[in-house]
């Protein structure tokens, strides 16, 4: 019934746990998290990874659209499901790369006794990190994720204050969304670059909040600015999970 | 019992098929292949993706060093166990993104009902179809791969002659895998582009049959030149079986 349970008797390895990842949501953001969890942890060899279980199927409905109509239920039940899938194979803790999926996040803590690691609480947190005294925040994201105030009290509850986009700013980031979604990174890539600078300079800090933005963004993260990698920091908060489940003497 | 089964009716879209992926061995190369597989797909919205299961569980224990000892079946039965999990899935295919693990191919496919799709299989074919006219191949991968002799029939079915490494080429082979394993892909990178020069020069056709060599050979793989990427020979497969199952009429 658990088979990854049965295997830390064979593989003669003490487990610390299992991290489910509730992904395809799209697809080469879940690809890019798994990238920069890799990246992120402090490894010499394959067996110091975390083991992880990814439900990567992109049939679940489209977010974006769901927000406020009848097919909310539906994302909610589709996502539950996947979410199933991952409790059985018996994960100790579920992150879930996709910013507007977090709307969901109450109600899919309601239904399950594993912890779900925050996308949005481990991006407000590494930017209060990278930004001390900052006190604004761009959220750049899809136009569900920004109308939907996915990130308004995790962002009261650090002190920043939230910068809304313009609105011709937000059609400029779902363009750039949807070269990604459909594969053409470099035009998304071109695009970004374009308008990054006026974008930096509207707030302290720029939140990538939708993780297909990094990948368009791969050439901006590289210099230091102040743009934060949500997939990036959601990559991170769940290595300290890891890291920590180590010091509890699992 | 089968949850993404299940999902088929909530979703109300008919699926073609879920690729089941065994992998963790290691992870960079199975977050690698994630990466190669979304990009293969013709796709203009997350929807169109192929929905996958991913067990990325690094504590299967070191396939390289099993290789001709009595390890040989705890690893078989650690992999067996991640594709029982998958099996409950419910997946229609399983590919596995490492060259070494195809060592315990038979022993898998004897085991299930669920087609593999042979990353052996479908690099091979993808240098045949490279260079027409190519005789001689280069495979560079683990010692473990090299000395099993895992392409060895593949290729001479495709009238290919395998060249053999040098053993001080083989030690540096090591290295860089070791680097990339250990997340220092920089420096993997430098040892590469190093040496690669004289090997692409020893065979028409240069197989790097270790999924960590081409996050070695990123920039080298972008120039037109004799190296093979297996994994995105994979990728490629798993996008043509997919492809397929849609012409099927499922």
């Amino acid at each position: 019934m658990y088979p990854l349970e049965i295997d830390r008797a064979i593989d003669g390895r003490a487990s610390r746990g299992v991290l489910g990842i509730l992904g395809g949501m799209g697809p080469a953001a879940t690809a890019d998290f798994y990238r920069k969890l890799v990246a992120a942890t402090p490894a010499v060899t394959d067996q110091d990874h975390i083991p992880v279980v990814v439900v990567g199927d992109p049939r679940i409905l489209d977010r974006a659209q769901a927000i406020g109509t009848r097919a909310e239920s539906d994302v909610l039940a589709g996502m539950l499901q996947r979410l199933r899938h991952l409790e059985r194979a018996g994960v100790d803790a579920v992150a879930m790369p996709c910013n507007t999926a977090h709307y969901w996040l109450p109600g899919l803590r309601a239904a399950t006794d594993i912890p779900f690691i925050s996308l949005v609480e481990a991006s407000v947190a590494e930017a209060r990190r990278h930004a001390v005294h900052a006190r604004t925040v761009l959220v750049l994201g899809t136009a569900a994720t920004v109308n939907s105030r996915i990130y308004e009290a995790e962002l009261a509850r650090s002190a920043f204050i939230s910068v809304v986009p313009e609105p011709e700013q937000q059609e400029e980031v779902n363009r750039i969304i949807a070269f990604v979604k459909a594969g053409a990174v470099r035009d998304a890539q071109a695009r970004f670059e374009a308008a990054s600078e006026s974008w930096c300079r509207q707030a302290d800090v720029v939140l990538l909040a939708c993780t297909e933005l990094p990948l368009a963004a791969e050439r901006m993260l590289q210099d230091r600015n102040n743009l934060i990698d949500t997939t990036d920091a959601l990559a991170k908060a769940c290595v300290a999970w890891f890291s920590a489940m180590d010091g509890a003497g699992r």
